[in-house]
């Protein structure tokens, strides 16, 4: 069965997407921990990053660098904290997180963000990409 | 001034090395979380990943692939989750922590071990290296 992350993807289910190339999809996530707090995927559904290729792989840490450099335009930060995890959803997926603070980065303090809050945050990121 | 990470890379500073070539470096975390919690890390002093070029940046990852591989061979896990953080030593470095549940990659749960442990840590995991 398809990952929810690969009905993202696809379109059967809405997001607020920040970025999408061939192999790679960003979109907010929607239990943010901060404004702008994104994840991102690869596309081919994989459960655990590592078990990527290396190409791919490689290729996701340069995406992400560059989603995090709009990121850090839009919400002023210290940088951008990254971290994969992963074990709630069996899709690979990279949390890219503007953070000043090691507390920044506290999954258990979400955010409770309208949808026209979040699809004005991924605009504002989707303009410097 | 040379980072702590720099002077642990030039030796100045004794570190538990698990794995090392040109460009990276990486060594046991003396804090612990989980065994096996390793940091990698550039030789290249950067505060922020991101600020490494691409090429660097997308090597970084596939060594800490390799590494991670390493780590869940010796520490039987659900996978090996990874983060940069990094905001108290300024030159970028990714935890590697072998994790089975949210719970394990918990920042304020230290392990206390000693530096037999850590050396033997160390030693199990460059075998595979």
């Amino acid at each position: 069965m398809a990952s929810i992350f690969t009905k993202i993807i696809n379109g059967d289910i809405p997001s607020h997407k920040v970025y999408e190339d061939e192999n790679y999809y960003a979109f907010l996530d929607i239990s943010p921990v901060q404004k702008g707090h994104t994840l991102l995927i690869p596309k081919v559904e994989v459960d655990d990053m590592f078990d990527l290729e290396d190409e791919l792989l490689a290729g996701l840490y340069v995406v992400a660098k560059k989603i995090s450099k709009a990121i850090k335009k839009e919400f002023p930060c210290n940088r951008v904290g990254h971290a994969v995890i992963g074990l709630e959803v069996p899709h690979a997926h990279m949390h890219l997180i503007p953070i000043s603070s090691m507390h920044d980065m506290n999954f258990a303090n979400k955010l409770n963000l309208s949808q026209e809050e979040l699809a004005e945050i991924a605009e504002r990121i989707r303009v410097h990409l």
